[in-house]
């Protein structure tokens, strides 16, 4: 299997020059320890994600007369937003395909965006998705799967090393992969001695096991529909979540994880929303559960990462309100419990 | 009198180096006006408010014996939390003397950066530590009424300038009046040609009626104390509130808003909170009221501004918790309200 390579991500941040945003590499506030974590501030990038940098080289590598005939993709969180944002900077037409259950507010944001929306019963979103785009010609841009996609998120960590040469160790949230794969091709070609180490959700640590297993691990929908740090929890019922077992990572992204990842570690649910809390209240960011995840690893699991200079990854800020309030309130009480009775 | 100059601001920038953050300049997220609205995040600056800018230069500026005998100031916001981390930089002793009213998590926060806490009833912060400058040989800090903290804040004027040469209207918030004050001589001195314009909250809006009437004008602090965009908010009881008159701008920052600030606006307490909620929506930060002001003035005072590609300054991040989880909350209703019924 071929792995992308770092040309592939030189050529994808010359395609992202103007679009994506170069976001800030900020050091986390720190008394006892300035300087040693640096965040990759991805929640700050145009549509609130890094999955606009994927999309968008995905689209920017089409041949011109496919990308006007439109492209068309399945999601109904970051990456539906990306490939609309994605199209819409190219004028080409854009079809997402959502499950019938997605937040209506996610939907209006994507339609906002130009895209038209198709609203299928969750199980059938993909196999729709494909049927679309077979009937109608329209490209395919899947959400990780794709090598023109993992190139593209690359960049984020191309970005990384130029802007902190010193740095020692990088971590990166494992979903679908794409991140973890372009970030690990990027750094450990530009610097092999750095450690790349993924940050996974324990409810849905596939690749963790599939790493283990040395093959592919399908993953029960029943955890990975739990965790805070998947858009899934509140799009799937819970009669779908039980008849299906799914696969978040891909042969091409485990082949890169594989490869190119020095180790991964796993959190809780409960030490990705300390993550979000803490990013809130210290750093000042709104940052989604997935995109604390890495945050959460690094506070949390230090025993288990290799120490040095440490940059984090913060993937998104597209948290769910409700979840949010409910975030600040668990901040409001711990600052209250700290006022003594006068 | 005289004006902090360009060369003041020049001279504080170098002082900064490698102590203030270089605070990203960062396109607000905005599908209409894509690079209309830029926002200067001084939310990310360390301590979390542009107060360390000033209070650092003001101590770097003091004769070494004299800054190696102490400095004291009077605050229980945003510049207590400066002067103790720029004074625990330079290894200086540093009291702060706060109302003994004050939020003890904002004492905590102060001591924890190596300050002596000296609390004292709120009317006398003042006077008390000017008491014991004199007695002890402390220097004092002052939050906004001194050249050397106008010219600190005024670095981020010079960034602004430097990080977007193509602005043309720069949107600051004027509280003390020190950040307008450096802000304005900075980019006037740099790019005359670029309106620099005051945005103050309705209710402690002393600097826009000095600059009507031409003089100092007192304002009671029974309306500036219940602004949310001031932290007297809940520092002061109301009783101390009622027998206070209180100038908010100096002589010294009135005369530089008088000759370089080229127009003042006010926005209203809903309109201040409503720039917090879109900036942790639409732009993923946390902002405090405070902050949010400028970001305010811009979206809800657009027929009263100058038009041209703008900069807003937000100024900090340090949100009360409690206020942060009420909007938030809103942001929610809003968010289901825009659920249809299904």
């Amino acid at each position: 299997m071929t792995l992308v390579s770092i040309e592939d991500i030189s050529r994808a941040a010359s395609a992202l020059v103007d679009v994506a945003v170069r976001t800030p590499l900020l050091a986390f506030p720190s008394l006892e320890e300035p300087g040693a974590l640096w965040l990759k501030l991805e929640s700050l990038q145009a549509t609130g994600s890094f999955k606009l940098r994927g999309a968008y080289n995905a689209i920017s590598s089409l041949p011109v007369e496919r990308r006007d005939r439109g492209v068309i993709t399945y999601s109904s969180g970051n990456h539906a937003q990306a490939v609309a944002y994605a199209a819409r900077a190219f004028r080409a037409p854009c079809i997402v395909v959502m499950p019938d259950d997605a937040p209506w507010v996610k939907v209006q944001a994507t339609r906002a965006l130009g895209a038209e929306i198709v609203l299928v019963p969750p199980a059938e979103r993909k196999r729709h998705a494909e049927e679309l785009s077979a009937e109608d010609g329209l490209a395919l841009i899947p959400p990780y799967d794709h090598p023109d996609v993992i190139a593209g998120q690359g960049t984020v960590g191309l970005e990384i090393v130029q802007d902190l040469p010193t740095v020692e160790v990088v971590l990166v949230p494992v979903g679908g992969g794409a991140l973890a794969s372009g970030v690990a091709s990027a750094v450990k070609a530009l610097q092999p001695s750095v450690s790349v180490v993924g940050v996974e959700p324990e409810l849905a640590s596939d690749a963790a096991a599939s790493l283990r297993s040395g093959r592919l691990e399908a993953w029960p929908m029943t955890l990975t529909g739990r965790t805070v740090a998947d858009g899934l929890r509140t799009n799937l019922s819970e009669l779908t979540l039980a008849h299906l077992a799914q696969r978040l990572v891909s042969e091409l992204t485990l082949a890169h994880l594989a490869q190119r990842l020095d180790a991964i570690v796993t959190v809780s649910d409960e030490e990705i929303l300390a993550g979000v809390g803490e990013l809130a209240r210290s750093a000042h960011l709104v940052v989604e559960p997935s995109g604390a995840v890495s945050v959460a690893g690094y506070l949390c699991k230090r025993e288990e990462l290799p120490s040095g200079r440490t940059v984090a990854v913060v993937s998104g800020g597209n948290i769910d309100p409700g979840l949010f309030a409910d975030v600040i309130s668990r901040w409001l009480v711990s600052s209250s419990g700290a006022t003594p009775a006068r």
